[in-house]
C-alpha cells in the first residue's frame, strides 16, 4: 500500500473524483456482490462522491447463495445507496439455447461475467454514468478474471491492492463482519472458493507476488514458480488486442 | 499503409500466424457480418492459417439486413470455412425483459455487440482459438465502436488501417464485390450507415484522421476540429480503465 490506511483511503477517493469529473459523467455503478472486493469499491465510491452518485446493481445467478445476495442487499442499505437486484438466470439460459452449447462450469462462469459487464453497461450508459469495477490486484496479476467481463470497467479504484490489503482497507472502512468472514469466491459454481481453486491461500500468493515485483520476476520458491506462471499465462487479459497499430 | 497492398497481406498474416502461435492456441474465431472490415480479417486469417484453423460466426438480430447474412455466408462458402450461423435475437429478447429496460436504439446496438462478443468467447474458449476482432483505424480513433463489444478481440489484424486502406486491400485480395458496393453499417438499426451517423464520408474523416496524426493533433479545418473532438472525446475507449496501478 502506497500509505497507511486513512492516507490510502483519500488518495483512492480522489482518483474516483477525478474520474467522473473528467468524464462529465453524472455517477457510477457498481456491480455489489456481497464479497469483500465489491464493498470496497463501493464504500470508497459513496466516500468520495456522495450516494445520491452511486446506485448499486445485485446481479445474482442461480449459483449465486442467499447469503451473499442478502449481504449484499443489506450493505447497500447500510450505505443508504440505490440499488437495483436483477436475476441474471433467464438470460444465462437464453444462452444455454444456442447450437453447440456444453455444461461447463468455467464456461458458463465466464459468460456470466460477461452478462455482468453488459447490464453494467446498460444501466451507466442510459444513466450516463461510469462503470466501477472491483478487481484487486492479485487477482488482475494471476488473470484470475474473465477477460471482457469481470475485468472490464471504466475505473478500477482497488486494482493496485492486493487481496490481503482490500481485507487491511475493508477493516479499516468498517465493512460488515459478515462479509469480512466469508472465503473469497468468483462464485461461478455452489462450492467454489478462489484459494480451492488456485490451490494456494492469498497470504502465500500475495508475497510470492510481492517478492516477485521486488526482484524483477524472478522465481525462487516453489510457490513463486507456481504465481509466476499463471502471471505469464494471463498476460494477453492485461494487454490491448495483438495489432500493427504503431503504439500498440 | 506500411507498403504495397501484396507486402502489407504478408505483414499482415505473419503477425496472425505470431498471435495464434505464440498463445497455444488451435485456430481463430471470427465474427462475420456481410461488410468489408470482417471480410478482409476473415480472408486475411484463412491466407495466415488455412481454412481448417478458422471459424465463422454469423450472429445475426432482428435489425440485420437478410442481404448481409446471405453475403456473409457466400463469404465463408468461398473461403471454405467452417461457419455456424445463430440468430441472437432470443438473446437480446431476454435482456429486454430486465427492469427498467427502455427502447433506445444505441442502448440496444450496444448490448448486441457485447451479445456477439460473449458468444464469439464462448466458442473460442470452448475450442481453444482465439478471438479474431474486426476493426478498423478510422472507427478506433472516432471510438466509433462499443467499448467491450466489437472493439473486443485477442487480436485485431486491421486495426492499424483507415476505411478507405480496408477497402484497397479488399480490392486486392478479391473480395466479392456484393460486399465491397455496400454502404459501410454498424447494424444497430435497419437504415443506419456509419456515413450518415457520423455526418462525414471515410475518405474525408480518413483524409482528416491522417493529417491530425501528422501535424501531432492539431486540426486547421472545420471537418478536422470535428473528427478531433470525436477523438478525444472517445479516448477512454482505448485506454485501460482508470487506476491507482503503478505501471497504468
Amino acid at each position: 500500500m502506497h500509505c497507511e490506511l486513512e492516507c490510502e483511503t483519500e488518495r483512492i477517493e480522489e482518483m474516483i473524483r477525478h474520474a467522473l469529473w473528467s468524464s462529465g459523467g453524472k455517477g457510477v455503478v457498481v456491480g455489489v456482490s456481497g464479497g469483500v472486493d465489491s464493498a470496497v469499491a463501493t464504500a470508497l465510491c459513496t466516500g468520495a462522491l456522495g450516494k445520491e452518485r452511486v446506485k448499486g446493481l445485485l446481479l445474482p445467478a442461480s449459483v449465486s447463495k442467499a447469503e451473499d445476495i442478502r449481504d449484499a442487499e443489506k450493505f447497500c442499505a447500510h450505505l443508504d445507496i440505490e440499488y437495483t437486484l436483477i436475476t441474471i438466470q433467464p438470460i444465462l439460459d437464453t444462452y444455454r439455447k444456442i447450437p453447440g452449447f456444453v455444461k461447463d462450469l468455467v464456461l458458463e462462469g465466464n459468460l456470466l461475467a460477461r452478462i455482468r459487464m453488459a447490464l453494467l453497461y446498460y444501466h451507466a450508459n442510459r444513466e450516463n454514468r461510469l462503470v466501477c469495477g472491483t478487481s484487486n490486484r492479485s487477482e488482475y496479476l494471476l488473470g484470475y478474471c474473465t477477460k471482457y467481463g469481470d475485468n472490464a470497467a471504466d475505473l478500477q479504484p482497488i486494482l493496485h491492492l492486493f487481496k490481503t490489503e482490500v481485507y487491511e482497507l475493508a477493516s479499516h472502512l468498517g465493512i460488515p463482519s459478515a462479509i469480512l468472514s466469508k472465503s473469497p469466491s468468483a462464485g461461478f459454481w455452489a462450492d467454489q472458493t478462489d484459494e480451492g481453486e488456485l490451490g494456494l491461500r492469498y497470504t502465500e500468493i500475495d508475497q510470492a507476488l510481492q517478492r516477485l515485483e521486488r526482484t524483477g520476476w524472478a522465481a525462487s520458491t516453489v510457490v513463486e514458480e507456481q504465481v509466476l506462471r499463471l502471471v505469464e499465462k494471463s498476460r494477453h487479459k492485461r494487454s490491448p488486442p495483438l495489432s500493427l497499430l504503431p503504439s500498440s
